[in-house]
């Protein structure tokens, strides 16, 4: 038996177990660094996976839990608990069948979730589950089967018959913030969009990361809901409300792996709109030579996919195909793409023009496909929106519902990068503007980024700016303007 | 500037740095929970992932190490560092160019290892590059590439030209201990044998744990040399001696996976047989329905892989084939199987004959491929210098050198587990008996595991004892006899 101490450490949710090596090694309890072990007090546990420490971290007669840890056996600190081996979860042997190549019923992965979600498996086991997925071909039951379990292994927010509407873009276009002027748009017209964003992933900036600048993001489900009844809409971090969390913690491990897997991505995005609460949900794929969908096949391949699982789900869904020759917008990271968009919605002479657009068109797909207007209406009604002002208001009041918040200052450390050749901007690299945004800091520095001074269509000649970067100290900025220097391909000259 | 303090936390090498929150926060640094980060003072530096902590476990002006990452940066407590986030090693980008299945060459290969074994792989990206291997079809060059990498980033042992022999199992098999007979036969007739072998990674025990139950193991590498010198061989830990470090770390993660790839598998034993010093090496394949090679032909389609390698790096190798339909001597279980090879090299009536003879066979084999004896001679010798008790005497002195140890006492816990049929034991499943002794506690119990009372060729009676369950405890040893009893298939009846 051993006594109960919190740790005070944050291991972002992974569960570890601190215990004294002498105690280990008194005990005979067999216990390795890094074994499983199961921490059980009265009818609670938890799994965890072991440190050994000595008496400056605890004592030999207590046990450590990480933050996560102690909040999920949900005891009081000194109360007594016993500690033993835990084996893997059985479910792993499900993951080794599919690294093997076996198909998976939808129970299965249901039992993996299940585990995923209860944080019994370890960083490896995730990876191995992750890579299963993204190295062995999911058949299109598998797929449905993995985003059937992402629905039940999560809670689900419900707000009624609908037509609720969300919207999605697969991503890899750095400032592609349409969302942020969607939801406004279309909930000024009276549709209800409960819109739910993930934090970057791989990116400079995910949805939710940009809106942080603006207002709160990390609502819990009864702040969300009351947001959506008081507004029409809200604009928050889907991290926070656990609608898919095996999906989030699957993150973790994709993060680093920087592996994008359409199974993956299909599964996570149609199971967090379903657990949203929406009926209807608008799918942008961009396309593109950099962007993460390559070509019309590609993309066509990756709709189909969409289309066939969202069908089994009972999901309404539209597709639209978007041309992505560079970054939407000007800026890249969040406090960039945060004015952006502030630009648009406040219809400022010099908004982007890219975005804008890109937003009506969104909106008014959207606005069609779940009946608002008549066919072919969409488009002249969300520019309504747009140039009444009614989108900024709504946005506003979002803002004000979630917790106002306002933008950082720019970041003290900039630097131009200028061209090294001439004529027109035929297309910039979406890949590498985002890791040069990444170098500088983004998305950890909220101000850190790039701005674009010139975008596709503009003509320049060499020596002229291109794009500044900002970042938080001179070590960055210099590391960043050095990787972007060093790669005159990142933007392209021609036709 | 932080500063520098030790954690007292054992990660298994792992470097884990400890920083308080409040300085990540006030501090504006852009971390987050996981981040790899870069430790640095003067012109040592250390890379780690972040744990963030409050005022319990570091102060605000610190940062702490886990003991492995205190150690690597070799610097006093109290000294200033500094810390910055670090991007991913360049070698990660040559991984992911792996798992979309590019090939690699041996410069890359060596770039991946050197940068596992400065510990700057995450355990996912460690995961990523196992499974890369894994999964990816790697051609033969890319197979030798490897193998080289792994013996270029470690250090080498020198016993001269030799002839030093080896042996390897490649493994699958419980019990199967013949290491501790052939090499004491070996060196009792003067061959010089350096070995070291791995502890338990899927199995009840490896060599290292068993040969633990009766002497030190954990020899470093001039204690290694002094045993070599005055006895002409060893019987030690390889881990300790870090003769291919890049492979001790990726076990770890390969070990949680159970996932036993014959690319790795090859390149592992190879990698250590030539950085041990040996010339020639005898490699034993196992062929059985339940142990780890299937069939002749997935047999010798693995030894084919080897003396393509071996041919690469200079190194003879004669390669054993051999029949396994269950598992080896009557003992699983660190100690179980210690007590084995002592009644062997004892010549006790009672010892297991497979055992014996298994061994003699592959101690004659080794005897004939260095040329030590005439073709043919060698059985006669082997046979000789065990019954003569030669082999004993050397094995003694091979515990004296390394440091005697006592066997344990028997476990406290222990029940019986019957037949559920009737006839001549035609096989036992190697992996699911391993299984039983891996519930029961066995390799971090180091008297825990299973004892056979029947072994294949017996013929029994339903209701009759068939094996032994060896624990610590009741609940363990509960445990291990219900997962036996709800297999009866353990034990298949018949010819």
């Amino acid at each position: 038996m051993f006594r109960l101490k919190q740790m005070a450490i944050d291991t972002l949710g992974e569960h570890v177990v601190f215990i004294h090596e002498a105690t280990v090694r008194d005990g005979n309890l067999g216990f390795k660094p890094l074994d499983r072990v199961r921490i059980r007090g009265g009818d609670r546990e938890v799994i965890g996976v072991l440190n050994f420490c000595r008496d400056a971290i605890v004592a030999a007669d207590e046990i450590g839990l990480s933050d996560d840890a102690f909040r999920d056996l949900g005891l009081r600190e000194g109360v007594a608990v016993e500690a033993s081996l835990s084996p893997a979860p059985r479910s792993v042997d499900l993951v080794r069948d599919k690294l093997n190549g076996r198909r998976l019923d939808d129970e299965e992965f249901c039992a993996i979730l299940r585990d995923v979600v209860a944080r019994r498996y370890s960083k490896v086991e995730l990876s191995m589950f992750v890579l299963a997925c993204a190295l062995k071909t999911l058949d299109r039951d598998e797929m449905v089967g993995l985003t059937k379990a992402m629905i039940a292994t999560g809670q689900r927010l419900d707000f009624g018959a609908g037509p609720i509407a969300d919207k999605h873009c697969v991503g890899g276009v750095p400032g592609n913030r349409t969302t942020m002027v969607v939801v406004p748009i279309l909930a000024s017209l009276g549709v209800v969009v409960p819109k739910t964003s993930s934090r970057a992933i791989t990116s400079p900036a995910g949805t939710a990361d940009t809106m942080s600048m603006l207002a709160r993001v990390d609502l819990d489900v009864a702040e969300l809901r009351r947001v959506v009844a008081d507004v029409g809409a809200c604009i928050a971090w889907g991290g926070a409300v656990h609608l898919a969390p095996a999906d989030d913690i699957l993150i973790t491990v994709e993060r680093p792996m920087e592996i994008d897997t359409e199974v993956q991505m299909v599964a996570s995005i149609l199971s967090k709109k379903k657990t949203a609460g929406a009926t209807h949900a608008l799918i942008d794929i961009p396309v593109g030579p950099t962007a993460k969908v390559r070509s019309l096949a590609a993309a066509e391949q990756l709709a189909a996919l969409f289309r066939t699982v969202a069908g089994s789900i009972d999901l309404s869904i539209d597709i639209v195909t978007t041309e992505a020759r560079g970054p939407v917008g000007r800026g890249i990271g969040p406090r960039l793409e945060a004015l952006d968009v502030l630009a648009v919605l406040r219809r400022d002479p010099d908004a982007p023009l890219d975005l804008r657009e890109k937003s009506l068109y969104l909106a008014a797909r959207t606005l069609e496909m779940i009946g608002a207007v008549s066919a072919g209406g969409g488009y002249r009604a969300a520019l309504d929106a747009l140039d009444s002002g009614a989108a900024e208001r709504v946005f506003e009041r979002i803002r004000d519902a979630q917790g106002r918040r306002e933008p950082p200052p720019a970041a003290a450390h900039r630097a131009t990068v200028e061209a090294q050749g001439d004529g027109r901007i035929g297309a910039i690299d979406c890949l590498e503007i985002a890791r040069v945004a990444k170098r500088a800091g983004a998305p950890a520095h909220e101000a850190a980024g790039v701005r674009l001074l010139r975008v596709v269509g503009d003509v320049v000649a060499a020596g002229e700016p291109l794009f500044e970067v900002h970042a938080q100290n001179e070590t960055l900025l210099r590391d960043s303007c050095a990787y972007a220097t060093a790669r005159p391909a990142i933007v392209q000259y021609g036709f």
